[in-house]
């Protein structure tokens, strides 16, 4: 049987304006805690409970974005958000002050790449001039929700990841200046009968690959037409499982690439195992490190790559697997 | 301070080509049980489990779609789906084995509408050529998910709704035939300080009553300029609260209103209380009750306006309300 091939959407007219970043304390501490907007200094951000700290971070990026960008919500025209939170309600909870016409998205870790897709769609073919793109995870609310309660002080295992306590948020319009983001591949669900909880990379590698090699393929590209493919979150496990699936293809990616769930944490210095996760965290970095470096030319290509595993601790319970999903946003200096 | 206006899109390239709807057994033996593509046996529907069979509805509902369009998986661009279950399982595993490139979306019982109007957003603008917009719910995985375990057999209140165990599935394209899409208004989160489980209705209507004053206003149209303006699913609480909203402003829409909660059920008959709900319920009765109707001309212009309630247990019993959001679509037959 063909499989769909599905398309690549190619952009002329979709700048990202401005991005903002908020994280917690831990993220804070680690190798680029002087990048990020705000940081917080506790896990509760002076909210009650950790899901309205998530909600906060969401809040607080926009907001950061927003000003950077002089930028009221009534001229915004547009939001896409998700979390990891059921039923999103770090985005909804977070964004609903603004009463911006809102859609959420759900594709877990691979949430902010799939917002800045659908953002540049919508910018490029003119539906909306200023659309925002916001996601954000949180490290306790995360473990209770699909793991366990913190307090029950469980072992983490070595290939389990840390989740961000983190959120993102960028603005796009076509105002014709760098970063622009250029292309964008979709990503399939694909299922590699992964069922550990607690090994979310090798759940969404083989999805990473797909969406990238796809990607090169319509666009003829290759590594090396990119200065960084950036991944958001494959870990150490994934990561080396990415390298391998392109090696039988004879393609070597490893020296082009970087993970954000490898950069945010210092695996020396922090216990954070396989490495940092969470819609937040590719977002965070992506807005903290990555978008200003395109404006500014010292890198002139991006290939950012978000990746999720769409895991329901219901369905694992029940003996199903963890599908990935990956989707693929080119950004560029030009 | 002013507030955020939004836009509304104007499509003059997007078609739904085909669509389908698959139902269960409380839904097959309502007043429109002769309308659906296939009723299910039983809930679990030859599935181990609710969840698994929620799963299966999506995938025999865009199966049966593609079989109408005469579509293999290969020649679809994308999908937008979404669901109730926590992570969107019911999508994800659902639709998993096409390998068609596929965005998540979370937006309660508004899904159908947000896929819809992204889809139509995506073949108008000339990114996609098929697209499919694909939801379902199922009354026995939300049960328990967001109030009881089935088992406890706790009392239903008056003002609760029945979520539809239901699956519709639509594919867009600009095939340039009857129905069309012809516009579409993003809602923005309205928070009415709803905080009953139980009462889904009344934390909806004010999304409603928003996005349609909205698109009214953008679109130079009142409600006499639609056959049907069509909820889902505000059921009887919501739909009155919605008349009473529109009667400050002098206007009436009761006489042009019909809400897929109230229809999808025989009330008298069937024991569900204030409605159907779900993202199904509207999701099935557009596929199977209106939008062959606008097809054939007998209804020449609708209005769909799917509504949600972004209720979260976790965020209920830390004292949250409910917000509430509504997407509409225009849809025509010419």
């Amino acid at each position: 049987m063909s499989v769909c091939e599905g398309k690549t959407f190619k952009f002329s007219n979709a700048s990202i304006s401005e991005w903002a970043s908020v994280v917690g304390k831990v993220e804070g501490e680690g190798p680029h805690g002087d990048e990020f907007d705000e940081i917080l200094q506790d896990n509760k951000g002076d909210m009650d409970t950790w899901e309205q700290a998530e909600a906060q971070l969401q809040k607080k990026a926009l907001q950061h974005a927003m000003d950077k960008a002089k930028l009221c919500p009534e001229k915004m025209d547009l939001i896409f958000a998700g979390d990891l939170l059921n039923q999103c309600t770090g985005s909804s909870y977070g964004l609903k002050d603004f009463y911006i016409p809102f859609l959420g998205v759900y594709g877990a870790c691979s949430t902010f790449a799939e917002c800045l897709l659908l953002a540049a769609c919508m910018v490029n073919a003119g539906y909306v001039d200023n659309c925002s793109a916001v996601t954000s995870s949180h490290f306790s609310s995360a473990e209770r929700q699909f793991r366990f309660p913190l307090n029950y002080g469980g072992v983490r295992t070595p290939t389990s990841q840390w989740t961000a306590t983190a959120a993102g948020a960028a603005i796009l319009n076509s105002a014709l200046k760098p970063p622009y983001i250029r292309a964008g591949t979709v990503g399939k669900i694909q299922d590699m009968g992964i069922t550990d909880l607690n090994n979310m990379g090798a759940a969404m590698a083989g999805a990473a690959y797909d969406t990238i090699s796809r990607h090169f393929k319509h666009t003829g590209t290759h590594p090396e037409s990119y200065d960084v493919i950036v991944t958001g979150d494959l870990g150490q496990v994934g990561s080396d499982m990415l390298y391998e699936l392109f090696q039988r293809d004879g393609v070597s990616i490893k020296e082009r690439h970087q993970d954000c769930g490898l950069l945010i944490y210092d695996r020396e210095r922090q216990d954070v195992h396989a490495g940092g996760s969470g819609c937040g965290c590719s977002a965070s970095m992506m807005c903290a490190h990555f978008l200003g470096r395109v404006k500014s030319g010292e890198l002139k290509r991006i290939l950012y790559v978000a990746t999720g595993a769409l895991m329901s601790p219901t369905m694992v319970q029940q003996g199903g697997s963890i599908p990935g999903i990956a989707h693929a946003v080119e950004i560029s200096h030009t």
